[in-house]
């Protein structure tokens, strides 16, 4: 058993003084031992001190060093075997398969950082070579490179307790540009955070890195996560909650003395688009798709298809069937905690009450589980009641049924910014979706075509971001190697010489390299 | 004459209604006419209406045609010839000779644009090709483009009355990106920003552009303004100009239902560190240079140097009677306004009756103009009095006198964000001066060497740009052609038929544009 309640304060495991916080186990109501001790302000004091420390001396560290850094995390991870996987079952009700799945592409992230950072890429390495000659005036030699902005706060998300938690995208991306990482403990799973910390703690011991690279938080209230944001050390967030948390977070981030970028991923209801041709064609089997990604992971999922938009037809008849069907098939599950699984219950029973709203499906709730509801409502109801537009998180969805196309076009230009939206389409639906792709890609981030949005693909081409409130900053992506570009700033050197130059931009830099010689991109 | 006095709606030259602004002859104190009529919020509304309208028309435009548009811009600039020089010279008390210069630096900066957007290099663009064999889940095809934020409120700046203002630096790259600019003229220079506006608008006729695509709108009052950040419409901010005038669009941006990302470059005091081995081959020759860079149009730069840090020695003597020497001889210059002028006086004041604060040379004030002045402290007294930090606009710098490089070091520490930091080394100074690296890097967007911070390259590797208050975003430049990324935003496309496809992302796309093709940079 490698499980301690302590936290982590860079290299050292200390008890929490600042009051307890245990886990639930969502499945049963049991509470879990041991009791994580929070964070006092003093301990994030010293962490904070340890993470400014850290910071010159980590991101100066070559590439490879830092590479294989997050490759030993990596490594880590996995070496915590089954304790890992099982107390994340224990703390999430989230069954087996799908943690270890999890852990698989926490670790694979990991690795992909390891390899831009190998690249170089993310530096975005530019230079413009003297001009002595030119007239009026001869051009300086200027050379920019990107640096990290400095110690980031991550704020893990109870819906991925690996891939987006201590251990997770944000993590892995300020770890790769070169940010040391205060974690803070998700209150939901502060077993696993445990682990997780634990694992980039061996790592930074095994790898030389310096000690205040990482550390570790519980927080028994909102103090120290409040203080974390503010603290005059932090230079960036990452977050992925609720709107309202976020939100919080913003507030403060923007209220400091020195304001400092926030990335949160708060809320998206991911409008899936039905257009006739392809509801003709196979209205069936898209309700049954519909269905399945609905109520995948109990539709604890930031992509979670919870708006759809169609035309009333005899097929859209076949598609509320077919999806109707399935979702009445389908048992309800554990939610992720009781607090979600309450709002999830209230979020429903709201969408019930509606006076605009029709209840197509809806399973029965029992305590602490999540059961699936479609609703059905107008385009006309929509548009003139913000109430529907909101996130129910868990596996409902509202059906927007329009009168015409220009209708669905207005009810996509009402929309708030979103993470994804899916078109169900066939060669015949071209024209008419090719007239409302403007909308839409002013709205999300990602738009994707006869697929569904839960699955969120790790790679160079991935954008799970949008606009607000689906983010806090719809220039960003926090899945993907893309992600790492939040955390990172240019700097210019003008005439610097060669000694001081940092490696990656002398003349005798490393061949291989990218970089944009007097704007045209080259390798060294 | 070609000046009028109307705002611009997109097509229309419309009378503002909502009261009066007048130019003021910064030299002679005379009002010149004629009167600028105040945009009412009718005329803002109906100007975001446009650009709202212009916004998917605009951004769709093929690449070419949106260069040509820059092109236009700068061929219509210098077709408006002397009227052009002539009223700016009148509203800012600059010389002829600058205004010139900036209209060419303005010009080129617009033609530099276009040959970025031809390029293609700012869209990112990335291929991950479908893996429909890769178990345990196929991979989809996923393809990501950057595309523009939306429409662009410009705030002008007043002492970059053509490179900074209405077809400055902030238009040029919102324009480039794909996005519709609203310009707020800058109350000191109606009549240039007028001109400017019209340019504008006489090319996105003649290129057939949508008439939303650029407005311009005088405010006699603050509200306009104001109003303008806080509309829904509006997606960005660029603005250039004070720490308080910065903070409070910040603030307006961050209170909407939907926050936006606002790019305020504000204030900075641009530290010279002169070490000992340079001081002891060039003393004077580096104040003769120091006392030009400090006195150039009369200190009015973002990047004036207005603190020196050196250690106490003979040599240090050197530097300060050279540089007080050249102060002296230089004529106190017009000033861009009363308002600027009045606000340097009581900065100088303020400093000459700081106890801690002694006057190395200070010329004698004449009214709205600004007589350059010395002034030296101790890095004792630095370090106690955040007084001291401030930015004082205008050709004055302070002289930090540190006990040893620690003391350097630690003041360096203590410093606000900046736009840039220059070091006068030698190579025996190198040892040092990479001692002092990491916490430079920290503090600013650019490092020079053996120069002085005024004069600022319109490149690729340029950083104009900083951590706050420098500029309200350090991620950011708003100089050179990364100034453009300030206004896109990542979108991608999964498993898109190639139809629906951006041209740019399809596989028959035009040969020649770079994109990462399975995270490897390769050309089309």
């Amino acid at each position: 058993m490698q499980l301690s309640s302590h936290l982590l304060v860079g290299a050292r495991a200390v008890p929490g003084a600042n009051g307890a916080i245990r886990a639930t186990n969502p499945a049963t109501g049991e509470t879990l031992e041991p009791a994580f001790g929070g964070a006092t302000l003093d301990d994030l004091d010293q962490a904070c001190a340890l993470a400014e420390q850290a910071f010159d001396p980590y991101r100066e560290r070559p590439p490879q060093a830092r590479a294989a850094f997050l490759e030993s995390i990596a490594e880590q991870l996995l070496a915590l075997g089954d304790e890992l996987v099982e107390r994340c079952v224990l703390e999430t009700g989230l069954p087996r398969g799908r943690i270890e799945g999890e852990r698989g592409r926490t670790v694979n992230q990991l690795r992909l950082f390891a390899a831009v950072v190998r690249s170089g890429d993310h530096l975005d390495l530019r230079i413009d070579p003297a001009q002595p000659g030119r007239a009026p005036l001869p051009r300086p030699d200027l050379r920019l490179r990107h640096i990290p902005v400095g110690p980031v706060a991550v704020f893990g998300a109870s819906n991925f307790p690996l891939a987006f938690s201590v251990a997770g995208g944000d993590t892995a991306s300020a770890l790769a540009a070169g940010c040391p990482v205060l974690a803070k403990a998700h209150s939901a799973h502060p077993g696993t955070s445990a682990l997780a910390g634990l694992a980039i703690q061996r790592a930074v011991r095994d790898c030389g890195m310096p000690e205040g690279t990482f550390s570790l938080l519980f927080d028994s209230g909102r103090a120290v996560g409040q203080a974390l944001v503010s603290d005059r050390r932090i230079k960036a967030v990452g977050f992925t909650g609720s709107r309202a948390g976020g939100a919080a977070l913003m507030a403060l981030a923007a209220a400091r003395a020195e304001p400092i970028p926030v990335y949160a991923e708060m809320s998206s209801i991911n409008p899936v688009l039905l257009f006739p041709h392809a509801l003709a064609a196979r209205a069936e089997e898209i309700g049954k798709a519909f269905a399945a990604s609905l109520t995948l992971g109990v539709g604890q999922f930031c992509t979670n298809p919870g708006l759809v938009l169609a035309l009333d037809s005899a097929d859209l008849d076949t598609f509320i069937d077919s999806a109707s069907t399935a979702l009445r098939a389908a048992a309800a599950g554990t939610m992720l905690t009781a607090g979600i699984a309450a709002s999830y219950r209230s979020g429903v029973d709201a969408l019930a009450g509606h006076a605009a709203v029709a209840t197509l499906a809806q399973n029965v709730h029992a305590e602490g589980k999540g059961a699936a509801a479609l609703f059905r409502t107008t385009g006309v109801a929509f548009l003139a009641d913000h109430a529907l537009h909101g996130e129910v998180f868990g596996p409902a969805a509202l059906l927007v049924v329009c009168r015409d196309m220009a209708e669905m076009r207005a009810v996509t230009e009402v929309l708030e910014g979103q993470l994804t939206a899916t078109l169900q389409i066939d060669a015949d639906d071209y024209a008419a979706a090719m007239a409302l792709l403007p909308a839409l890609e002013r709205k999300v981030g990602r738009i994707l075509v006869n697929g569904f949005p839960t699955g969120v693909e790790v790679s160079t081409a991935m954008v799970h971001g949008g606009p607000f409130p689906a983010t806090s900053d719809g220039r960003s992506t926090s899945v993907g190697t893309g992600a790492i570009s939040r955390f990172l700033r240019p700097v210019c050197y003008q005439n610097m010489p060669q000694a001081l130059l940092p490696a990656v931009l002398r003349d005798d830099a490393m061949a291989g390299s990218w970089r944009r010689m007097d704007g045209t991109l080259a390798k060294a």
